[in-house]
């Protein structure tokens, strides 16, 4: 048992920065299998190129001398440059062929259109193995197989085969990436259609080479990226998603995600869409908030929060003034405002009295503000209004609801010059889309769903809020490893072994002996002092209590022996053929009236090192109460954590934990964190129940697991 | 204290069938305010009713002979028929008189669009009053004041003085009941901008008289309204509003509810904008499910789920067939599903044969089902992929994801034709407003969201489901209260006084004694056989726990003379200035190992007896998970609270109750709110723990409160 760690493992393979450069910006594009007929796939992506792309294109076809009117090359070796980008369209069987030519002629980027890889069994698998070690041998970087395709309007590149006719075509400082093409196009569809300008999208397919992860890191550093959009089903490269979100998080460019995958039904669609694993959803949420990723549910709620954040302002608190002329409006905001932790405090006396003097006596100057249907027709006086609730110290944003579009022009340009005039976010809802796009369209980021437009505000605040928190502790993004396929294989050990990582990691245990024959029990009760506890303890016995396999309060000498006998003829008839005898242990008792907590750390396939705390005894598998986060992590984040469960209400209520005690639970937290970070053999450990009673912590049981293949989770690259 | 219960009492002043109809579809209106100017509300409203009403007009102006160039009336006297409606736009001090001159005129509905009532101080509130007094003298019902309108458009009627102008007004099965006239006019821009039909908007502001919940009633009636939506914030009349969705209910048609006011803030704005009271959140829940209204976030969410339900088509399971050539799509709407309670089964064998042989190999037939962009484009070969998934047996709902506009409006038309050709619930997500409107338009309710699609669908089988349930339990409207102003008046029991109630509800107790000196403690301890419990039990004691007035376990008869002695001395501490001194109880121990429950029965100022049942314990505040009802409530009804305790996890879990201890809970929560629908006196009952071990369950403890003011919660209408 190693409770000492190797130093830490170096960083998996992760790439230069710039070097994706070619890929997303390229100068110059070879289309391996242009076609002049713009139903294929070849065509199409020809007709964008010479469309819009600003850079030099050849059409590579081995049976024409020219394509759409373009000179074209019978193979890439014959194209009069090394090109920046290499775009595939051709059948899967030929691609790594192509892929050799290309890495051959100097392509500095692949972006494969072909399916039939990884998503198509054994064979595709292997296929999408050899083009990923054709481009490592060559530096060439490679997007996709099974993708569809690249967008940098920046450039006028186009490089995707679904449809866009139709879509708006604005340049932003919004960028998307998604593993899956189909819906990083639907997303892209949104967000131009409701306003958003969206310069890049990047689809990564099956991500032999290029993952998401990197290419969000990648996007962060352009300066024309102000957010980033993310959908993820598996999750290829979680060492470099980390690094990279980080990146994005230090330069204040908010990450949003939608990760799919979590239903059975949509692991199994996931895997036989991409080939890629699926992780624990919460790990994946605690991932997530560690680098200030903010997570929705989907593309629809993505976009959304990406266009309130497209204005590039950022509140400075959370406090919220909202105006409606709809009473009912004004309620419902408040409502879901106090949900999404923002604060609608009334106006300070100096605004209210300027609001007061505004708004007639049947509005409400006392935040919602109502200003009346009659202020809203009085474009001068609503001028005002909005001016002194921009200007009033009471507020870090604004919104405005019920733009409705008989209302007019006048109102949205009221509406515009008032979001000019401050430097506050300023959103508004409006029930039509047109009206909503519109306002985007004038600067104010339009809703058409109030819910979502205050969630969208909260998000905000708590980018912000979060951004400074975890900005201020250490990065952890070396721990994640590249994903793994297979899990490794790992053994429980018995109690008191498990003890050992528990005193390890500086928890507190309870007196314990460990007793060969009854009467040494009954010594260890005199010494330990009872009533005391007796417990079999043996790597095979993992419920104790449901086999019966405790004895607790054991209150003089009589009984200990009696128990010491009872518990021996139970191990008899518990212990597995061939397994190792249990031993027994005499413990002392925990305080009677503690509150039982869970806390533990695994390894997760993905991300490394998880630390969880939760509301423990036997019915933890019942509440479910727990809160996750990667580790290791600081005493604060851990704090946090406690100070999370139960929606807030465990800690310094009467029948709860105390400040204090919250504490020894983070140093608790913070200690398995630790053990698990620095431990390589260990894959597991559990304290349940860890009582907490009277301003002190005791771990009365624990359960721990170690890799039965010797350090093999110590981070691996092994990119597929 | 009255254990047996005075006869239920009779209805409140429930409303004769069809005396809503003057108010929503008149033959006849008079405009008391008519106006010249269309800036004027007056002037609105008449200009409206001129362009569209299919009835009688008459202008009333005391100043003009004629408006608009209708003959003006001087006052509602002169008008020369009884109207079925007068529509007053006068200031609010005017309204009284006014409303007596058209009860004299024999009126038979007044639409009050002026505000300064109960939303306006004192005064108003006295206004209001007098207002409804004047109605009900009359027999003749008030909608308002402080209300935005009413629009009918299967008569053209259009009496609402907001904005309508550019908003698509399209008859439909759909009709929305708001208290928020400012919402409700939004929840109709939304729906009729998102190709949804909408024939009624009743907005009830104040409720002076006509509540939301009564037209609710009225409306489900109307053979041409087919789903309802109703936006809340306080409730006025939750008999009418329970009875009218049960009626609803029992006619299959849904009900579609957004209640506010649950957040602070949001409770302060609502009592501010209607003068309304709000009631706690989880009740209005429970009540709610109680009558199958289906409760969404928001409008926006409303308007969809209205969407969903305006085909008329209705799932007979929850197994839903995805069609979509995104796999991105395709796992996220898996994820969705699975968390909405819909199933995505694979085909059978015989479609699935029918679908292998369309599909080409790198897509799916697996479902979700992916046609590849290669089928999407066969418009033909897309047709028969539709109509083997529609035909298979395994599916109860289709749905097609990814309609970009780029694909035209041949694929439209495909899946038009694809829905026309089956009675199955048939819905498309498209990323685009306008795409998604031509859908709708097509006859398939179509979203842009995904998420929210497959959560509308899950809701439309949650409501076939319940409605089966529902309508097989008695319906239970009489117990629901018209709202009080303020709670009455009560106080607590001592926990031996409080047993008595638990015992008439058919709760099994622990063995007990009432003790007066230690020997009788001792005397009853070894009757009842130790170890015992003692206890002190007051009135004013209700956290005994807390304050050490307990003492488990005591094991002989010394340790029993002991516990009394402590008892008693702690209870002249304790003890309040002239209150009735404590008892000491001696108890009989519960089962060591059991599980706590907490069961309670509380009187909701709203909606009457609610019974609650959670996990209990001394942590029952901090994890607070508990389901609640209305009651009374029968036994399977109990049952599926306690089922659904803890996601599910609770029963059946091997740490958790099994399925008889279930049903012994559910006895329990049948008991309890069967005891609070019958005993008027008793104001709320808690038993916590009941411990539930061996299958056999016991209340250890219980508190309980009574009414210090006689009968005073029975039903008793005091509308406002």
């Amino acid at each position: 048992m190693t409770l000492t760690a190797p130093a830490s493992d170096p960083p998996t393979d992760s790439p230069q920065a710039g070097s994706l450069t070619p890929l997303v910006a390229p100068r110059s594009i070879a289309v391996i299998g242009a076609s002049d007929q713009p139903a294929r796939i070849g065509g199409r992506i020809l007709a964008r190129l010479k469309e819009t792309y600003r850079g030099a294109v050849y059409p590579v076809n081995s049976r024409r001398s020219t394509v759409q009117g373009l000179a074209a090359h019978p193979d890439i070796g014959a194209v009069p440059e090394p090109v920046d980008l290499a775009i595939v369209v051709a059948p899967g069987a030929e691609v790594p062929g192509i892929a050799r030519a290309a890495a051959d002629r100097g392509a500095r980027s692949l972006l494969v259109l072909s399916a039939g890889f990884g998503e198509a069994g054994e064979e595709g698998r292997r296929a999408q193995e050899e083009l990923a070690a054709i481009g490592a041998d060559a530096g060439m970087r490679i997007c996709g197989p099974n993708c569809i395709g690249i967008v940098n309007l920046t450039i006028g590149l186009r490089a995707v085969f679904s449809t866009i006719d139709g879509v708006p075509q604005k340049l932003g400082g919004t960028a998307l990436v998604s593993q899956s093409g189909g819906f990083g196009m639907s997303m892209f569809e949104m967000a131009q259609s409701s306003g958003l300008g969206v310069s890049y999208m990047c689809a990564t397919g099956n991500e032999a080479d290029v993952s998401s992860g990197e290419l969000v890191g990648h996007l962060a550093e352009q300066p024309d990226v102000e957010a980033i959009g993310l959908f993820l089903e598996g999750l290829r490269r979680p060492d470099l998603l980390l690094a990279g979100a980080r990146r994005a998080l230090e330069l204040g460019k908010p990450v949003v995600a939608v990760r799919t995958g979590r239903s059975a039904v949509g692991m199994r669609a996931a895997a036989s869409h991409t080939g890629a694993l699926a992780s624990a959803d919460d790990v994946v949420s605690a991932a997530f908030d560690g680098v200030g990723i903010l997570r929705v549910e989907g593309p629809r709620e993505l976009v959304e929060q990406l266009r309130a954040f497209s204005a590039g302002r950022r509140p400075r608190g959370s406090r919220l003034a909202v105006v409606t002329s709809s009473g009912g409006a004004g309620v419902l905001m408040a409502d879901v405002a106090e949900a999404a932790g923002l604060e609608l405090p009334e106006p300070s006396p100096e605004p209210a009295t300027r609001l007061g003097a505004l708004v007639p006596s049947f509005g409400s100057v006392r935040n919602p503000i109502d200003p009346t249907a009659q202020i809203v027709n009085d474009q001068s006086m609503l001028q005002e209004l909005f001016a002194t609730v921009s200007a009033a110290p009471d507020y870090d944003m604004v919104c405005v609801s019920g733009v409705a579009r008989g209302l007019g022009p006048g109102l949205r340009e009221t509406i515009q010059r008032a979001a000019e005039a401050t430097d506050k976010p300023f959103t508004a809802f409006a029930s039509q889309p047109d009206v909503a796009l519109d306002l985007t369209e004038r600067g104010v980021p339009a809703f058409v769903d109030p819910n979502r437009m205050i969630r969208a505000l909260g998000r905000l605040w708590a980018y912000e809020r979060d951004r400074a928190v975890l900005l201020d502790a250490p990065p952890r993004t070396g721990a994640a490893p590249a994903l793994r396929v297979e899990p490794p294989v790992s053994a429980a050990l018995a109690e008191h072994v498990a003890r050992r990582y528990v005193v390890a990691a500086g928890v507190p245990v309870p007196g314990e002996r460990l007793v060969v024959d009854s009467e040494s029990a009954v010594a260890a009760a005199e010494e330990i002092g009872r009533p005391v506890a007796l417990k079999l303890s043996a790597d095979w016995l993992t419920h104790k209590s449901e086999h019966g396999a405790l004895r607790l309060g054991v209150v003089d000498s009589d009984a200990v022996r009696c128990a010491y006998r009872e518990l021996e003829e139970l191990a008899t008839t518990l212990r597995p053929e061939g397994a190792p005898p249990a031993a027994v242990l005499v413990q002392e008792m925990a305080p009677p009236r503690g509150l039982e907590i869970v806390c533990a750390a695994l390894r997760d396939p993905t991300f490394g090192p998880v630390v969880t705390v939760g509301l423990g005894g036997v019915l933890v598998e019942i509440t479910r109460e727990r809160r996750l986060a990667l580790a290791p992590l600081d005493r604060s984040a851990a704090r946090d954590l406690v100070g999370g469960l139960a929606g807030g209400r465990l800690v310094g209520h009467p029948r709860g934990l105390s400040e204090a005690e919250a504490d020894r639970v983070a140093d608790v937290v913070v200690g398995l964190g630790g053990l698990l970070a620095t431990d390589h053999e260990l894959q597991e450990i559990e304290i349940n129940p860890l009582v907490v009673a009277d301003g002190a912590v005791v771990a009365v049981d624990a359960l721990a697991a170690v890799s039965t293949t010797g350090a093999a989770t110590t981070a691996e690259a092994t990119p597929c």
